[in-house]
């Protein structure tokens, strides 16, 4: 671990990201020594740091901090967060906060290989998100409703729950964005009033336009998802899992799911 | 500070307050040695940690921790965070995890007298508080609304910014609680989406149940607000404030507001 590029594993009780959850942070793969889609990475950690105001750290500091980080490690879960760092008391944000940035190094979470080619069983979350366009997309760190959401089962075979907001529009995975195919359309809910937009959704809507499959990203109903041709879910440490089962129905045919899969080489 | 009874200013970057902002917290003020309310803000306490499956540390320990800690105290104010704590990688709480609990003595904040005495001038923020019905009521860690809605302005005369939420409901200002008056009627907004339900709030609507004073919780809409008799808002730290000046509407009789500060001791 390394806080503020020494080593260290604990921040200050005073930190405005333990105090309000005030910052934002990364979720990234390493596989054979290399952080996959840093740039990416960067770029929407940059996004996510403008959207509240948080001065974001110097790409080619934490480029150096991350290859150095690296020199021993093959496969594993890098997370990167940055904080706005300590100030005076009071919700108020300063100018004058210098951020705090961490990087922790974890195993690679080991799940099933067969739920990257068989598909995973997944289930809906009886929490709904709340809508708040301001901070809708940013992966921040107030996140208790992932937390809520995600105690709701604790049935190892279910490896996600889908959410939906509180207007009934289903927007996401609890750790992960969503896609469904719909006569040959990629359909995946749009995130302007809540959700996290990961790096890999991303990836798919970019492999979409560039190789001309149609794409729409808009509100989606349960049962437009339920009844959706295939459901596939991305994350950057899973890559893309097929949903094999969800509630009542199941799924064989992946054929979209497996397109993405390899053409976006996210069959981890 | 005190981390888990031992004296320390720092937590592990791997707790879930600071990753998720999994945990709750009080802001007590503590006048001549003596933490104002002790006990309401631990019944708070209490509830909120039940409130997400948090074990609440014991009564007796924490209110012996407060005592040592106010022995070289006059007047302060001390905040007490209780998280999850430190647990596995991922969202998912588990029962397992001890709870962190830390306490944190800072000076009392410097405001002018007069904002007790003559009331504050107050604005309308722009920031919508989200609507979840699952963590409404809570004084929980995931705060960034109130930092986003802080950071709206920077004048000094302006004492407390007001919430509305995504339905166009006021709420309550962004460290305080908010009371109008009706027509010899306190009203103070519903907690039941949004918000947090502080223990100054439970204070006066208690002495408004004891004193047979009309007391209604209600949605209230800012045609309400603004054309209330009066306003008035309340906190731990700085007791009851009544508002003179709200975006373009003035105030000069406070007499239930002054009725409420004397009956409740509550005149910082």
């Amino acid at each position: 671990m390394l806080v503020n590029g020494s080593p260290s594993n604990v921040i200050s009780i005073r930190d405005r990201g333990f105090l309000y959850g005030d910052g934002v942070f990364r979720t990234l793969r390493v596989t054979n020594g290399q952080a996959q889609h840093w740039l990416l990475h960067y770029q929407k950690l940059q996004q996510d740091c403008a959207a509240i105001a948080i001065a974001c750290p110097d790409f080619a500091l934490l480029t150096a901090e991350l290859e150095n980080l690296l020199r021993n490690q093959t496969d594993c879960a890098i997370k990167l967060i940055v904080t706005r760092g300590i100030s005076t008391r009071g919700y108020a944000p300063s100018t004058k906060t210098t951020p705090t940035h961490i990087w922790d190094v974890a195993p690679l979470p080991d799940y099933p290989a067969a739920w990257a080619t068989h598909g995973i069983k997944a289930r809906l979350c009886q929490l709904c998100l709340s809508q708040q366009p301001r901070l809708a997309g940013i992966k921040h760190l107030n996140r208790l409703e992932n937390v809520l959401a995600a105690g709701e089962w604790n049935d190892a075979e279910i490896a996600e729950g889908l959410l939906m907001d509180t207007d009934g529009n289903v927007i996401e995975g609890v750790r992960s964005n969503l896609f469904s195919v719909l006569n040959g359309t990629l359909v995946t809910p749009s995130l302007l009033a809540c959700g996290v937009a990961g790096v890999q959704r991303e990836r798919v809507i970019g492999w979409a336009n560039s190789n001309k499959v149609p794409l729409e990203i808009r509100a989606m109903s349960w049962d437009e998802v339920i009844n959706a041709d295939e459901l596939f879910i991305v994350n950057s440490l899973n890559g893309v899992w097929p949903i094999r089962e969800l509630e009542q129905r199941h799924w064989k045919e992946f054929t979209m799911t497996r397109r993405v899969q390899l053409e976006l080489g996210e069959m981890q």
